[in-house]
């Protein structure tokens, strides 16, 4: 980069951690890092060789982009305490309208990453897909052009779009990891270990890189197998919540509509 | 191996071709592959050096171990025609009791690799989990010398666990690639594909390797985000099946008692 294009990151989450990382190592200048926390806001800014904020009056205004990487609940009172005129201004959020930000800037987007992040792991941003969205033109393209800067896969999307790919995602992701929650339980009463199926979770993970999760469901309820499933709810038959879970999942793998296709 | 241990495998389906081919690889002499198709017991014969036979009178006595890999719900109709004295007879089920094979032979057990197999895809047995079973002492010690010459992860069972693994097996696995599925419609409706959920599935089966699956849970469940809730149960009203699992289903989250401890 010709030029050091000025970032301010209001977060020290586990998303700003890695998010910031993938701008200062593309060569951004991370010019401050807020959180509540000092400890928290000290401990990110070392590493992005920025200035730590714990007062969000601090909040120098000659960043070009500021990235409100917070929790989904408390980004519309962030944004609230922000003026900073038309700069740009967004929020990292799947399921967060971008309105909220209408009062901070007249340019205002959401730059929503499609991944789990934690804060020592590295994520490798390249391959993270991010959906982008503004509310007027310009902003758009600075946001492709700045989400392009650190992944290769960056889609435009809108208020709606953004919102189912959230609510897919909870399905794909948050619910399949709770299936595995739910064998751990089921195992551990019998004094069995997760470690078992680990081999089998991972090839279910892997098959769908190269095949429709709908042309490979495998198990008792895409074969109808009455006497399965029946011993199964037998077994469940003390855990009510199991139990209904199991049927209605079962019933709705039957009758997938893009399976009948 | 000094000398050739005789295999008979009933069925060519895609886990008696895996097997075959392990067992082949490792230097057992595959004597006969039984399938109801001509056809299918040549394709599987020829791979694994062995006579193809489609009329089950046309077994031969003189195997050591007859394993029964066929579909659920054949294996009684299967074992019913065969009179094996003393000769080890399994199968390779999760859900079927080994007791459907007491007048096949004095010698019986179950015989459970916890993977999913393709015909095409070559399996790598060494870290697959086997699951063994048997209806006495003497077989139980010949079937885990026999499952450990090809699984470096074998483990004796009982029924009942054998039975709790396999429903352990269905929420992990046949559960979570509905979930995948139930992402992909959801995204299909506005023409978006599921790879933008692939990093995030890929890291979610990932996360697990280290990490129990009740402390890793993420979403707004876990989070008690009531707001972001509401808002897709709202974009799941006119599919009342979804609506009622992703209620079920975070529900469940929000109560696990595994999480609780």
């Amino acid at each position: 980069m010709e030029f050091k294009i000025k970032i301010s990151i209001i977060g020290a989450g586990n998303l700003a951690t890695q998010l910031g990382l993938a701008l200062h190592n593309e060569g951004y200048l991370i010019s401050q890092v807020y959180s509540r926390s000092q400890k928290n806001a000290s401990i990110l800014s070392k590493k992005l060789k920025a200035e730590a904020i714990s007062d969000i009056k601090k909040l120098s205004s000659d960043s070009t982009i500021y990235i409100i990487a917070v929790k989904d609940d408390a980004i519309e009172s962030v944004a609230k305490q922000l003026k900073l005129k038309d700069k740009i201004v967004i929020h990292t959020s799947g399921s967060v309208s971008m309105e909220v930000l209408q009062k901070s800037s007249k340019n205002y987007g959401a730059f929503y990453p499609l991944q789990t992040f934690s804060k020592e792991k590295q994520s490798n941003f390249k391959t993270i897909p991010i959906c982008i969205e503004a509310n007027n033109n310009n902003t758009s393209t600075t946001l492709q052009y700045f989400a392009k800067s650190i992944s290769s896969n960056v889609k435009r999307v809108n208020s709606e779009q953004r919102k189912k790919i959230h609510l897919a995602a909870v399905f794909a992701c948050n619910f399949s990891n709770h299936m595995y929650a739910i064998a751990e339980q089921l195992l551990a009463k019998d004094k069995l270990s997760l470690d078992l199926l680990k081999p089998l979770i991972e090839e279910t993970a892997n098959k769908i890189k190269e095949n429709k999760p709908s042309k490979v469901q495998t198990g008792p309820a895409i074969r109808k197998d009455k006497n399965t499933m029946d011993a199964h709810l037998k077994m469940l038959s003390k855990e009510k919540d199991l139990k209904k879970m199991y049927e209605l999942i079962s019933k709705s793998i039957g009758i997938s509509p893009l399976r009948s296709k």
